[in-house]
């Protein structure tokens, strides 16, 4: 494959760009029978909008998701699912005085070199943060797959601008975290990752920060050795989303600083199963789920567009020249984010849990 | 594919299991008249092996590489490479005792619950690290390929049980990191690092650590969005490697709590070209390469397998028992895995380099 | 993969069900800077459209293209191409009773065996020859990219209802075939057919033939061993064209019959090259391109959807029960295949030519 | 991937050359718990060697498999399964001569300009049948899994140097076949074909034929639309064979020239399940199995090497010379087909099974 497609299974092959006429995705390896209506699509996509001006001048656009195949009487057929949306609030900016002033940080400059200069380089083409549109709109999907049997994904903010949240356990974070538009379970916390966001804002500079994403009520066995490991597959899926510099999973880095004897999660049995009593190892062993659940956390960088002057190249002279971009900003990606990442995370398990065999060619018989 | 397959153009395959007759990999895709002699793949063999007592009690073997396709008069046909090493060393522990008795931190429960007890569980079969002789060996055919487009990796050890290493500059890493046996170009950390080892090893404890890869030489654009990043696959390829937990690249996590003001790597002019002054992306924007070099760090935990009493569950009674495990111990897997990391860098580098055009089909003809 | 993409390096994803919104492809891998306008991928739909009354009473549709992603400024990006064309004439027939008596010859009922009833079973779904659509525009993409480096593609029409055609050279088949509606180069052949064809229909009977695909200006050295043959994949791609019951290659099954010293084409000195002076093996030698042109013709079977009565299973009674089929008919599919014939041949060279890295990943620079 | 890999889920992985060391394949995806032991693949190599001096002259060995990973207590470990055999009898041909003078209707001349000279070419390298000796190892590990849920796979000659047996019921010709050395069904037409076949060798001169693959116990949905069809993906590994010209399904070609109403299998009711009375489809419609036998038929073009004079030429003076080629010939590859038709129709329904998740990953628990 080219590189646009995710997945063995449930494979998501996305298209658009980010001014272009569509954005979205086909998801082929859906079993048939699995209930799906756009309102499963369209309630992923809400939580992918700003909510606020806090954090973002983002685009308005009201993204609504058209189903073009794979699904009849609200029922997946099995056969692909093309999920669509509109890119209408595209507006004017000079894109074509930008085209020869890269801003630093952004893929303007090697896309450019890359593809020959022939790139629809308006809002970063195929490299803008719009094509997360697609991503989310198959997580919608995948969700309601995993969901079958017994799996449920969500993510919140762990850190932004270096203020950390305390820890929740998986199965409080879900709820705690949708109280606030920052989505951080610790509402003490978001006080402050809002003070921090808007002082970023009032400079013109960005923020970035660390989102976990958790799964929980995952089957035993998700993963392929040696190379489609769980945890490689989720990390390649988590880089996919741009401004990602860091993945890890269980305690991470921090088990880099351990001993083994404290990083091991003893054995113990529970309800005449065997379960470990802690989990350092974030739900996967070996490259497998060990039942236990799910925790990665990724680290966004700043976004790279900032208020603030900054020196570039004008490619066709050759020589520094100050840049000033205008037009939308995001201080903070990291809330809008979380949709993302969930989407990210389910896609992943709906296709394990395909390659496993867990989920059956057809879910229900009409 | 079924998961024991890497790559796109560069496609590694890899076999064996830790007790099995052999272990090994072929190699589809690489090109046609690239030089190539079993010496090549031997060097890298031979640093993967421990180099003292001071690490480790792996088994001895020779681990000599067998060529026995793909290679005519020392040049590549173009055909499927393929590379293996016998096992030799299968010291007869009780396995059948080990069995019903996982050890904890260890993929052998899951395993077992995944493969139905069919799993060759002697020596953690299938997922045990001797898997990455592999990994090293077909990552001393991509390393040569590579090397003719003027790339060079290398990795070394920043960080054990907590005590880092100095940053040193990418061209200078791959020397001073030779000069002692625990690849870190620190000596001064190094010295350190070795009595935390010694100490470990006193109390029968392990420990981990960060392995850096960097790769110089790079050329701009390799990587396919929106899905098959450079650093994603880099991700991806680095968590096949048994003990990871985390993977970040250029300044990574700590990017996390920059200002974009900070981050942004600003653009000049350099002989010509555009570069940037700094190199926080760690080579990477938009999931292509930049230019700079590809800077990526590897958190290893602390090997499972302790010389410490821990507490298992027997899976025949389901019920608990005290585990002191035997045999052979790694107190610290980061020095030998620096082979191992950049086997992995070299491979995903190949299979990019093919997928970007860089490399013909025919590097010489004859 | 699951089943909906074909290729490895120009990779079509095919998407869409005959009576549901849209069908339509997406094609990953194609290079930047391929010029590229609605008006290419339109006059190919055009040619899959009935001419006349004569053979077919499909329906009536425009089948306007629409682009919605990957070509900007005329030129394609390097992204995915997202081609699809909306389905608007969707007779209302009573889909609800076909559902259960199931038309002998398609895939009426092995499609709900395979899908459990969830299949879009409205006018054949996704095994409807409507997807073809999808097939012919993306091979309107690949004959521009082919172009490009000297290879042209064409079919004809060399035999329906046993009458056979004379055998035309292969560059004077394009020409010959363009002058009748039925595509054939044999003009009297043609007329013969056409007899065939309007005695088919007044018995509401239908009609099989046989295309021949046709590639000159191929390039050597085309195809991969030992699997991903160019013959093999050839073949793949035309039996998923509907109806296709046999593909052949060069002289095909009659060199079953032949010796050694009849079929062999000898080698010869012309231009300086190496040339063979027939072309028994129809361009293909071990799986890759010779050089010479490649010819395969591909065998069609008469449409099931006959107007006379048949007999099935009503699946509700488990009864046998009489079966009169209404609606639309074709009568022989064979001139209407010529162009996805076409599409196919050119796909699969397409995918062929950047696997062998003769198509650059940049095409014109911008 | 790269050309050396067949299947999505059962994917084997070719490698070796025909003067080589070993030839062999890896084997990815076959579930754990399936009984194999050596004797298993041992039995099929067997059948793929001579048995006489009637049609062949090829060289003796004793073609022992090693299986070198992935079995283990005489049972699949669910680990990719490593199979070779080493190549023993190497006689020592002037390659050296024959590499400046490529045999007409071989691969010599495309393989040299394809791989820049760096091609193995004793013995024809990567595109000598040999190679097939891997396809028929692996065929003996996909026949036992078909053979737990039913399906059982025999190849059968139908036709050598234009004479044609008489057709048998699908039960009965697996049986009828192995009474003769020539693999044929119908004893009459054998003795005919045994004395074409010496007369042919009399001459120097070399046989084409047909065989045609039957699979039985074929459960209903095997295949993939639209691209991965189960007549496809059987057309493009019949095509991996060495000299095979043409692949049909059912009627095949025939139904060209047959009618609708003539050719449609009705359907009927037989033991409560639907069924069609008679099986022109060849087992296959829409691209998936109906239920029925799968019957297809192969075209193998007569083998090259033949012992009369022949004209090449002289790649150094690029001057025609004759040519006389000396050493081993077979005759007639049919009937030493046999085996490599089963192998590749079993390999296909193997990868089909585990897709239609008719095969669980864990056949036994042990």
């Amino acid at each position: 494959m080219t590189g646009n497609s995710l997945g063995e299974r449930f494979v998501v092959t996305s298209f658009g760009e980010s001014h272009g006429p569509k954005v979205g995705v086909v998801i082929d390896g859906c079993p048939a029978g699995l209930e799906l209506v756009a309102g499963d699509i369209q309630r992923e996509l809400q939580r992918r909008r700003p909510s606020g001006e806090l954090f973002s001048t983002e685009r308005k656009e009201t993204d609504q998701v058209e189903i073009s195949s794979g699904v009849f009487n609200d029922h997946t057929t099995g056969a692909p699912i093309h999920l669509s949306v509109s890119n209408l609030d595209t507006r004017s900016v000079d894109y074509e005085e930008r085209r020869h002033t890269p801003r630093p940080g952004q893929a303007d400059l090697v896309a450019r070199l890359k593809y020959g200069g022939n790139e629809d380089y308006r809002g970063g083409g195929r490299f803008s943060a719009r094509i997360t549109v697609g991503f989310v709109a198959a997580g919608g999907v995948a969700k309601k797959l995993i969901r079958t049997i017994g799996m449920e994904v969500y993510a919140h903010t762990v850190e932004i601008a270096g203020i950390r949240a305390r820890r929740v356990p998986p199965d409080e974070g879900a709820k705690a975290s949708r109280d606030n538009t920052l989505g951080c379970a610790d509402s003490e916390a978001a006080d402050k990752m809002a003070e921090a966001i808007a002082d970023g804002k009032k400079h013109g500079d960005t923020l970035g920060g660390v989102v976990e994403a958790v799964a929980t009520g995952v089957p035993i066995g998700l993963g392929e050795p040696v190379f489609d490991n769980l945890d490689g597959d989720l990390s390649k899926a988590f880089f996919s989303i741009p401004s990602v510099k860091g993945v890890e999973v269980g305690v991470g880095f921090q088990s880099a600083r351990m001993r083994g004897s404290e990083y091991n999660d003893p054995l113990t049995v529970h309800d005449q199963e065997v379960q470990s009593l802690t989990n350092n190892a974030g739900g996967v062993i070996g490259g497998l789920s060990n039942g236990q659940p799910i925790v990665c956390r990724i680290a966004f960088r700043p976004p790279s567009s900032i208020a603030m002057p900054q020196t570039t190249v004008n490619l066709q002279t050759m020589k520094e020249q100050p840049l000033l971009i205008k037009g939308r900003f995001d201080v903070c990606v990291v809330p809008r984010a979380i949709p993302i990442v969930e989407a990210m995370t389910a896609i992943v398990l709906a296709d394990h849990s395909l390659r496993a065999r867990l989920v059956g060619p057809v879910l229900k018989k009409r």
